[in-house]
């Protein structure tokens, strides 16, 4: 069993279909705190990395429901080793809150023994330094569910409990499919499961476009928890997917509605600010050293074409329903222009 | 040193740049026989692989002028050893006219302690099963300038005497920042070294979009030599180029003018009837384990838009001058259509 986001050292399996490890720690934050960690403001710390794709939901979410305040933000580099992220972007190479150089220290001040691989996001309880939990599809829903009071004024409903059967479905699909579909190809330890995965990827992408053609967004007329899920997704598509992962029937910009529905969120304030494309590049393309054994990062392609009009207001629905968008990033927690849209 | 159609082993050195082994075995066949190999119909065997670039442009020339009843044509299959390309195409793995089962052995019969990697493609004297030159940029030239008496009716002037000093400055970039230019960016061996090489590619390409924004072809109002060597190159740009050697500023297919510069000429007899893009594709995923360690080969990119419309013929010009297009492909030579424009 190999994962992505954690650091388990070989990715391909000779011979296998890639098969990713879904065990994670289930502990939940709840409102009644029956796991042992209510939701209390200032207790815990997100910890993310810009490259992952399922740490950037995280980032996401946190910021359209504006739990920046409530929830601080720790950010691993994006290329970690063999044991652990790190935090090599921070002064002195330490998280300047759990006093950590590794996250897997956070884990294993949870459970000396971990087993696993450490994976982002992960939440850590900040008095006891020890991970609560690296469950992430439950965390961006106990965001939107439990910390509902301490969200921001005009905060969109992102789960709402009218759509959540159709989210769910949609997200089901959208994860076998696509969030993990990507790493089946790019992972696939031989040609028929690469073939069978490539094949499985681009029903389930020409399923969306189809899907999205007449409706802006994926469930219901504003964005939801789906849409989160499946733009990290093609954020990473044209600078790391289509080629790394040889997820190459067309780039993202060649699929017409896909590529108008992602600069559509791009450009939707919570998005595209939260997308660092150079780290995004740094991290497939040096971690995964039996993909791509010389480590080298493309320079391209070129990105600004993610700022041009996309034209879907036409479609209708508006994106934050009857709330409002959220501010400027908070202070400190800016992508860096030239990371933003990268400069070669 | 590395080579590409040759079969020298490693293609990526640590740290350094690509560099190129450029000396062959410069042997001439000519008219007057000063090298002990006269011109001589049914003397010679081309043996060339459609899988690489310098020799399909061997192909193209070859047919362009009509030779195939003078000089025959072997083929090696896409997937050469570190040893040698070899003739697994071929009925019990063997050129049916040579009797070899490896080009090396033509090496070997004219010089038996040949140092040098075995590249394609290499003219062999039938009567001594002998190689007499690997020199590919020589062989097209004399093709057009000693063979002229054996060419068809209506062959074109691919090198004629008042554009040559025109062909040949266009042929000496093209050569250094393109044909090359692409495998100086794959392998590369280190993040600098890559950095540069695409830089110095996309400068040259955005000097050939430039040029030829204007003009049909590349040097006067017909092809000539000069388009048959930027072709191969563009041939394998989006199959190849744009995701293994990590050329991604644009697709081919995103550069407006080269793009239908490589449409007209692929749809011109001579040019796309000899492009397999299956063999293709094989060639440098299985063969460069350096770069592609799981040798797994990308089923993308749909190619059936080598096909659209090109609307190059607006800016004047003609193909084949005052001479005419060649015929059908030689009986036996054809591209397996499943191979022209693979499917999935």
């Amino acid at each position: 069993m190999t994962d992505d986001h954690s650091t388990k050292g070989a990715y391909v399996t000779s011979g296998a279909e890639f098969t990713r490890d879904t065990n994670y720690i289930t502990t939940h934050i709840t409102r009644d705190g029956r796991d042992g960690y209510p939701v209390e403001p200032g207790r815990y710390r997100l910890i993310a990395a810009r490259a992952c794709p399922w740490a950037n939901r995280t980032i996401i979410v946190r910021r359209l429901l504006g739990l920046e305040d409530v929830i601080s933000m720790g950010l691993c580099g994006p290329t970690h080793d063999k044991r652990s992220w790190t935090f090599d972007l921070d002064p002195g190479g330490v998280d300047p809150v759990l006093g950590y150089e590794r996250l897997q220290q956070a884990y294993f001040a949870r459970f000396p023994d971990y087993p696993r691989g450490i994976t982002v996001p992960a939440v850590v309880d900040i008095p006891s330094k020890a991970v609560v939990t690296n469950d992430y599809p439950q965390i961006t829903i106990d965001f939107s569910l439990e910390w509902k009071e301490f969200h921001r004024e005009g905060a969109p409903e992102l789960y709402p409990e009218k759509l959540r059967e159709e989210i769910d479905t949609v997200n089901k699909r959208v994860f076998t499919e696509v969030n993990n579909g990507v790493y089946r190809c790019g992972f696939a330890g031989s040609q028929a499961a690469y073939n069978a995965a490539y094949d499985r990827l681009f029903t389930a992408l020409d399923w969306l476009s189809e899907r999205l053609a007449t409706q802006r967004y994926l469930v219901g007329d504003t964005i939801t928890e789906a849409d989160v899920r499946l733009f990290t997704t093609l954020a990473r598509f044209d600078p790391v997917y289509h080629g790394h992962f040889k997820c190459n029937r067309e780039k993202l910009s060649e699929m017409p509605v896909l590529w108008a529905y992602a600069r559509d969120l791009f450009q939707t304030p919570g998005f595209g600010d939260t997308v660092d494309f150079t780290q995004i590049k740094q991290h497939y393309y040096v971690v995964h050293t039996d993909v791509n054994p010389t480590q080298i990062v493309p320079a391209g392609p070129d990105l600004t074409n993610w700022l041009t009009a996309h034209g879907r207001e036409e479609l209708g629905g508006r994106p934050f329903g009857e709330g409002t968008p959220p501010g400027p990033v908070k202070a400190g927690e800016e992508v860096p222009a030239a990371d933003w849209v990268p400069q070669n």
